[in-house]
């Protein structure tokens, strides 16, 4: 019992070194394992549970919203990556490349997808005529590839799951009002179920995606003070079209390009949940995410009527909320530890005084707090508790950023909080590169993004003194 | 309106060309496109949504079978797949191989999975260590590669989708149990869902699982007589434990081998709906996984009331089946030939008389049978219609397959069999490999299974005469 109790809770704390501790953590909460690929993770039954839920509410959203699932295939046609100038020496560096298949040596060699851009764009050129055939809205789930020096699972990792939305429409502004429809779905979703809030706002030409024509970004802010790009939506008017002769046949008869759109959410935002709300016990998870939200541990268990109790509440409440209870043979103060390491948003106690009294103790892992419930009232009270951890969970995460986004007006503030207080920087500039490069180099913190709430923080770029036309938010990110 | 009509129903007739017949469902029911790369082709959203309603049953029944989903990255080292080495010289000839990630040749070469065996055996040997950690019950729903000389849509196809299980148990009889277990649950899925009647069996040596020690197999006919093996279950024994040393602690703190299982079904499965359920219309889909159960085709919908109707009709049935509704100006006819070639199971007309006399026509897809029923009681009528419309594809697929199952006692018959008649041909063997192979180089008919239910239709080997010990189903396959 003592060794296995150690083990759990054998994890470096934050505040001595936020990179060990989230690497303890990934690996002690069981979420992800190495395999012998450098920079590929397996996702371990805990961690792709976590992905599943996800994946199960961006899935209804993106329906809810018009568009469909489709797959498309794994390999690239090196020439085919390479039609779009910009889009392949963005991605080309870290590509994959399959040379050879079963004893032959390919005559053109394949990449596997980093993203699928040209896939979609080579489809939907044979796929749309007519302005009838607009738009196409769909989507793919799968995963991607790129080769990164460095890897950190969820964060950086050569292969990662995700989703990919890629639309066609008929109009530059319908493209535009996708691509602001699927960030708000983003922003939403981080908001109303990871209880991560979220600045929404547009990449600077120097940031954007390879190949768009603007990109729109959700960045959070991490416990360490860092920021995370947290999902994108790209406008790509209409290149793509012309590059690939995407046309369509308007209500005149005449040829137009189509104007089009992706958007990305992957598997680092569960890099997001573990950094926003983790702790030194461990992970803590959103309750509206986590695989299990409430769980049973019954106490003095060999007492008689004890687990018989302790089952039937089970039942009671797998009818409103994700429930499993540890039986086994372990101490309960091992268990304690172990669902505090794994960030289950309840724990339930139930024991021979408690099933005297009709009651049982709830404790909540975020605070830690211990409350006293009537068996009767487990319907409405579990419930009730989930929201409340819920909203509690953004709260604090949106007091943290409040507290740690900080103002320059001036250069040295600028430099003054890079280097001392972190964060997120607001801070005005001339939308010039060369002083987005300066800052860059200088400080080591880069754009974030513009954001959609735009302030006059000050009528001068925070680097050159020309005058300024955006508030941008700076940062260190991941 | 007559120019699209005629692109709809452009298809060869099944007694023409089959394999045409085949391949223009595919195309015009939009299920699939090509794609640049060979064998390689996109699931468009109609066949991608019949795989999402495969995928759901299926998931549902891997997880109350007591299973975890998981995802193993899609790179294995060369030197991993070579450990096991009946493994690797079935899977070896067809794996595409990366050589080199952004601007370096990699020093050792990786292979994009064909399966995942190896994966799970890395990680089984790292996570197992006692009893306590047994069994592990793995699934991941992933595409796999394996680079086949000529492909078709669905059947074969260089990259596919599948789900595959890798499961650990204690003991021998543990694995056994497990494997039986999924091939029920495959044989299952395939007549309640898919209305595919299956004949359970095992593979000989020679047809058995590259590394397995014996194979288990669903096998089912088509419509042109030919046998697809439709989902297959493996028991590895321990042979893959003592290549990667997959050791546990028993209770007596002795060091014991596990015993390992493989399981998988993929998007084959459509192949075998098409095949066994179209006819020369198009798609037939069973209806419990139809994308869309009931399409609403409102008639003369210019007139007042009628789309109003039609749509409220829509409200109503949408709480009990899936249901679209086509308003677009094309013709009713128009519309006709395209659901009917997308082999939506009922197709509701209603128009003006319909709505005076407060009925709607039911048409069912697979018998073409107009059903006048009153608009009150399509709660009830639409589901029970869906129901006998599954039954009566079992049904007709069964017959289809008892009509095209024959015995063969001599050689002579077995030839005339396979060259005249086709389909299943139960005859028995000596278990002597080397007469499997005189028959299949005699009469290109393959062994597809030793079913689980023995005949003894004779005393001899069909082949060479000696004593027989077991009866097989032959026949040519997919």
């Amino acid at each position: 019992m003592a060794k296995n109790k150690k083990i759990v809770s054998e994890i470096t704390a934050m505040d001595v070194d936020f990179a060990q501790w989230y690497t303890d953590i990934v690996k002690k909460a069981e979420l992800v394992d190495y395999s012998s690929v450098r920079g590929c993770m397996i996702l371990r039954p805990y961690g792709y549970s976590v992905w599943e839920n996800i994946q199960a509410v961006l899935d209804k959203k993106f329906k809810e919203t018009g568009h469909e699932n489709v797959y498309m295939p794994m390999f690239i046609p090196e020439s085919l990556l390479q039609k779009e100038k910009d889009h392949v020496e963005g991605f080309a560096p870290e590509v994959a490349r399959v040379t050879h298949a079963g004893s032959e040596e390919l005559v053109e060699k394949l990449v596997v997808r980093p993203t699928s851009e040209v896939l979609f764009c080579e489809h939907y050129g044979k796929i749309i005529q007519s302005y009838n055939d607009l738009p196409k809205l769909y989507n793919q789930w799968c995963s991607v590839v790129r080769w990164e020096k460095t890897t950190r699972p969820f964060l950086r990792t050569t292969e990662f799951l995700w989703q990919e939305g890629h639309t066609a429409h008929a109009t530059k502004e319908e493209a535009e009002a996708e691509t602001i429809k699927m960030l708000n779905v983003y922003a939403d979703f981080c908001e109303e179920y990871l209880a991560i809030p979220v600045v929404k706002g547009q990449k600077t030409e120097k940031e954007k995606f390879a190949g768009a024509e603007s990109t729109y970004t959700i960045e959070s802010l991490m416990h360490d003070k860092k920021a995370l790009q947290t999902g994108t939506s790209h406008n790509f008017g209409d290149g793509f079209a012309k590059v690939f002769d995407i046309q369509y046949a308007d209500k005149n008869g005449e040829l137009q390009y189509v104007h089009q759109t992706s958007w990305g959410m992957t598997t680092r935002v569960i890099g997001a949940v573990i950094m926003v709300h983790g702790d030194d016990s461990g992970l803590v998870l959103p309750p509206k995410i986590a695989p299990t939200q409430v769980m049973i541990v019954p106490v003095a268990q060999h007492k008689e009527g004890v687990l018989e109790k302790a089952a039937e509440l089970q039942g009671q409440i797998q009818q409103f909320a994700r429930v499993k209870m540890d039986a086994s043979d372990k101490s309960p103060g091992w268990k304690y530890n172990e669902y505090e390491m794994k960030g289950v948003p309840i724990r339930l106690e139930v024991g021979p005084k408690d099933i005297e009294k009709e009651q049982v103790v709830l404790v909540r892992r975020d605070t830690r707090e211990k409350i006293f419930v009537p068996m009767a009232e487990l319907a409405t009270k579990i419930p009730a508790l989930l929201e409340e951890i819920h909203q509690s969970l953004y709260n604090r995460a949106k007091a943290h950023r409040e507290e740690n986004t900080h103002v320059a007006t001036t250069y040295e503030e600028l430099q003054q909080i890079a280097e001392e207080q972190q964060g997120f920087i607001k801070a005005m500039w001339c939308e010039d590169v060369a002083c987005e490069e300066k800052i860059k180099e200088d400080l080591s913190v880069t754009s974030r993004c513009m954001p959609f709430e735009q302030e006059q923080l000050s009528s001068t770029c925070v680097c050159c003194g020309k005058p300024a036309t955006k508030m941008v938010y700076w940062g260190k990110a991941y």
